[in-house]
């Protein structure tokens, strides 16, 4: 009886629904609350200022966030061109000013001059369409149909506040209440699994494979739509996310196939969460939509229903704080349509300037451009500190006893296994904490270094994980691998059965 | 039954849950669908395409956007000041260049130092904090302390993009199901009434007194209020739109303690939408926060709970594009708070640029300050623009037949009544129009002028109305008032009873 699940406190009810799991569900799987970015934090936080008042409380000197997917904030640098087009389409005055071209890149001049041509009235402080400024809406179409060598239709492109808010949208369009469900990938992101309990969908969890490098099976994929489906539940969509979080894996081309084609015939609308799409650390492998792929099977709007979304929040870019990011919104019909567009018309428009971002990390500049050169190179450096940081973490986790951890192909992140000792797992339960938080606060109150437990995302039960982003400054590296390392075998060596 | 009332197309659910009006509703209250900003729009913007291509074919040379709350997108400049930090802040780089000083104001360029001082990293980039940046909430909580002369708690505020996302998320920790309701005020804007239908709330409807001026009649709120309760609802807030929207009107003092009042004995929520706070034209009022009157009262935290609303989208600045807003939430326990910051944490943050700018709106510059001066001379050009506007719309309506016009006091909006003869509401019936509606069409395709008809707001039965904006240049508005003069009367001539 859902009402009765529902909590009441003072005069307001809290989070109205709560996820309705019928289904057999992992101890510990979509953990939901505060993002990942905020977990762990506040004892984290409440650390870092005792060591300012108190610095020799510690065996380190200070906090190393590796929980949080926030690039900036870590130090990382804007892209130099991206912010010079917003400066000057915020403050539009600085083209009619003789010294801008001395401070401003030409090709930055001219891209804000065309962006404020395509806004009615030149302006960035006007509602825009509901949808997003229509120009902006045609260029980042065609950005798209670049990347995909197939058409996009700018009618088809909602523009966004990041990637939450039209996932939450979604969701409430999909779901009519907890007899409908959603396919939604353990370990994953907490925005799915909240997202759902926010509107009361059932979560039909399904394991990603972690021997296969973290691919979909499709065969679980079945078992647990059938599982839902002879309980009761309408399965309404599939929600992936690739690359992977928090996973790191890119899905091969067959995988993706085989998404599609289960979509296809099982009429699930594919939730393609694609933000990470410009992070891929491999040679062997590259980004590849799932529009591409539906497009390339030979399906069309007629036969699969599909919305993929994408955020500035990424990318070797990663403006998280602009929240930019948009939807689009294949295979409906024009009464759906309308109902997608009605619900988008209720929060006016997504932010301007984040409009603009989006159209140009979907358009950056191109050769001959004054840009061209110093953009590139940031962007090389930026991803080649990636890949080298994942690179560098994945070998160290797979050197420590009990630790295996996948390769990173993409995202920003590794997910690495931890076998934990029985003596471990019995002194978590003494203390009523799971054991790969007792692991991962451990590691905090002996390094420093946060990362968050398997158990906030999900995992197979009985097995145990930790999230690690590679956002750290190349000269800290070796620092956290040293620490991690130092830590991980006295840890052993305490535990060992 | 709730459940039957879902209508389902193709494999979305259309919007998922209903109003379930139980109670005397006027017709024509609380429409919903797309806001008034594109409300008419898609007829009106037909018409100006084909002027564009047939320049004769109405007996107009242009359409006249009467509907739209869009100063921006209406020509109005933005705030210099406002601009040029925002400028900085996306591109500090500038903060390091020798000509800066010969393009920005000297306190814009000490500003926007002192704000990448308050952001972590210096990073707009960076997720901030999931209620807004600390440092940013600090000084918004001494602007609205300095408002009020009461102290505010940066903890109580919640940085937002724009005051749609805070109100449909306050409706949903509010409301449980349909046997949940909000008093809501008629007419009242689409924000309130759709929000509530998106979470499955009862609309419980509370006519606005016009006579009085658009007063809050609490006579009425307390026969609505017992008449919903005694079909077994659960009446859980007030929301209250001061200055109003779309009636212009800024409540006495009087009236808003009582309102106050009314909420504490009644232990409603009292959700005071005040992002017209900055928009008064009269010298006689002024506006007063509810918290300001709920503190000067004597009542605190303990006595009654209060969320109010503010938006950048309003105000002498109109930044509509750049989504910031705020909400202060006063008056719950520990628990709940913990469930509204649990709520605000999925979407991450709002975006950082908004953020700066409410910072700055709540605190624009002071004596001394290099821009103070051009600064107050661009507010108070836009302020008296609008200010004359109002008044002579005001004076032009109310002298035509059947027509009667409350004074602007606020907001961005008149909302004139009018009489429409028997003829004129049959000859709307016999084309299956709502009189208003057709009153409104007449308009914009005899003068090209755009207004919403009053069956957008809600409106008592058998009165017609239509909100005009008071937004248009000046030089403009007495065209407007000629067409519309000459368009008046002669509907009045041909349906004359």
């Amino acid at each position: 009886e859902p009402h009765s699940q529902r909590r009441r406190s003072d005069d307001v009810s809290c989070l109205r629904a709560r996820p309705h799991r019928r289904l057999p569900k992992p101890k510990g799987a979509g953990a939901r609350g505060s993002p990942p970015g905020r977990r762990g934090r506040p004892r984290a936080e409440r650390m870092q200022k005792e060591l300012e008042t108190n610095p020799g409380l510690y065996p380190f000197d200070e906090i190393i966030y590796c929980n949080l997917s926030n690039p900036h904030y870590l130090g990382q640098q804007p892209i130099k061109f991206f912010r010079e087009v917003l400066a000057l389409c915020d403050y539009p005055h600085l083209l009619n000013c003789s010294v801008t071209s001395s401070i401003f890149s030409s090709d930055a001049i001219t891209r804000a001059r065309e962006i404020l041509d395509l806004i009615p009235g030149r302006a960035m402080g006007g509602y825009s369409h509901c949808q997003g400024t229509e120009g902006l809406r045609n260029a980042i179409a065609v950005g798209i149909a670049t990347r995909d060598a197939f058409p996009c239709n700018a009618e088809d492109i909602f523009l966004t506040d990041g990637a939450a808010a039209p996932v939450h949208m979604v969701m409430h369009l999909l779901i009519r209440d907890e007899k409908d469900g959603i396919l939604c990938p353990i370990p994953s992101h907490f925005l799915y699994t909240s997202s759902m309990a926010l509107c009361g969908a059932t979560l039909v969890p399904y394991y990603l494979d972690e021997s296969g490098g973290w691919a979909v099976s499709i065969s679980d994929l079945k078992k647990q739509l059938d599982g839902a489906r002879s309980e009761g539940i309408t399965v309404r969509g599939l929600v992936v996310v690739n690359p992977g979080n928090p996973t790191g894996q890119v899905l091969v081309k067959e995988n993706q196939c085989e998404i599609v084609e289960f979509c296809r015939i099982e009429n699930l609308v594919l939730l393609a969460d694609e933000v990470y799409q410009e992070n891929v650390y491999t040679d062997e492998k590259r980004f590849i939509s799932f529009k591409k792929i539906a497009r390339s099977m030979g399906f069309g709007e007629e036969d699969i229903s599909l919305i993929s979304f994408h955020s500035v929040s990424n990318g070797y870019y990663g403006e998280c704080g602009r929240r930019g990011g948009y939807m689009e919104v294949t295979g409906f019909n024009s009464e759906v349509r309308k109902q997608v567009y009605k619900v988008a018309s209720l929060s006016s428009c997504s932010n301007l300037a984040g409009q603009v971002l989006v159209s140009l990390v979907m358009n950056p500049p191109k050769v001959g451009d004054e840009s061209y050169t110093s953009y590139w190179e940031e962007r090389d450096r930026i991803m080649l500190s990636l890949s080298r940081c994942a690179e560098a973490m994945v070998q160290a986790f797979n050197s420590l006893e009990g630790l295996t951890c996948s390769k990173a192909e993409g995202a920003m992140f590794v997910f690495p296994s931890v076998r934990l000792p029985k003596r471990a797992i019995a002194a978590a339960e003494a203390m009523n904490t799971k054991p790969d938080v007792f692991y991962a606060l451990r590691l905090l109150e002996n390094t420093g270094i946060v990362v968050l437990p398997g158990s906030v995302f999900g995992q197979v039960p009985g097995t145990w994980h930790f999230r690690c982003t590679i956002l750290q400054q190349e000269e800290k590296i070796q620092l956290i691998i040293n620490r991690f390392k130092a830590f991980h075998e006295t840890f052993m060596e305490e535990f060992r059965d």
